[in-house]
């Protein structure tokens, strides 16, 4: 059973997802958060130092949510191919499942809120992939080129193609889904 | 010299996308519009119906002026590859020399609004590029999968690593241009 705080906390979370995503960061207010999470602005205030705080920690649960999602069925003993292939499927259930975190997160990530993320600790969620693909970049599998370029191609079409409004009539099939991987596999491949 | 009119529109498509940027979709009226514009609320209205058609607008002229920019040096007598190269690389330029443009882009794209956008508008912008990839894929060069897994690795990735909020660290080296590119080709080709 669930203590007393964290039903209040995860009520805030809730809200602060949706709230955002009605009418957009200017116009959530505090008191309309607390508002939406049936809590007073007072308790909002036991958990959280102000607005700003309190999107910033948002977007962090979404990525901890995200980072544990990933790592299902995580198994460090198979083949690289096949490790990277269950992570692109579980980031595709992720955003399929949780439309509002990932629209979330889109805004967030594109607002000046951004600059005050903790980029250590939302990378920590996803040091178990990180580290597979530097293994691969070692045994030579995967191309020893820059992070960001082989995370721009191993994260991102994924989370495009997931998203219902950047792909409207692409269908969300396992075959479509194997396909794409096959794509990004032979992106980063040697 | 371009005419009073033109001068009044322009002042209304910067005004909106810089106010949307800053204080998002739900706290920017078409009143705080037209001021951020220094026109007339009636003067807006000449040009757009209402605030949903303004937004929309402002969108499409965006995707406009990058399916322009998208298409400099375009020479369709050269090998696929050197095309899609010199696409990538407009592509980058747009969105490192407009970032305001592209926050405006990813927000709409996440934001209801973009049911509004008449699709096969926007894509007739893009036409030339599309036309290359369908040709590499009739003439087995790329590979013949669903068109919106090949946008997927051949305009993402290059939004994304031109987006600073996305990549903070990522150096717009033209070194880092070629490599990416040379992944998103070797993703796409057969």
């Amino acid at each position: 059973m669930r203590v007393k705080d964290e039903i209040k906390q995860d009520a805030l979370f809730e809200a602060t997802v949706k709230l955002i995503n009605e009418i957009g960061f200017a116009a959530s207010s505090v008191s309309k958060i607390a508002k939406q999470a049936s809590v007073s602005p007072a308790t909002l205030y036991v958990y959280h130092k102000n607005k700003e705080e309190l999107l910033v920690s948002t977007y962090v649960r979404i990525k901890q949510l995200m980072g544990l999602s990933v790592q299902e069925n995580f198994d460090d003993r198979q083949p690289i191919r096949d490790i990277l292939k269950q992570v692109w499927a579980n980031i595709f259930s992720f955003v399929a499942e949780h439309p509002a975190y990932f629209q979330y997160m889109e805004q967030f990530s594109n607002s000046p809120y951004s600059d005050l993320v903790n980029k250590e600790e939302v990378e920590a969620y996803f040091e178990p992939v990180i580290r597979i693909i530097l293994t691969g970049i070692e045994l030579k599998i995967i191309k020893d080129v820059n992070f960001d370029i082989l995370s721009a191609f191993i994260f991102f079409p994924i989370m495009a193609l997931a998203n219902p409004r950047h792909c409207k009539n692409f269908e969300l099939s396992q075959e479509n889904m194997e396909t794409a991987f096959n794509l990004a596999w032979d992106a980063i491949r040697r």
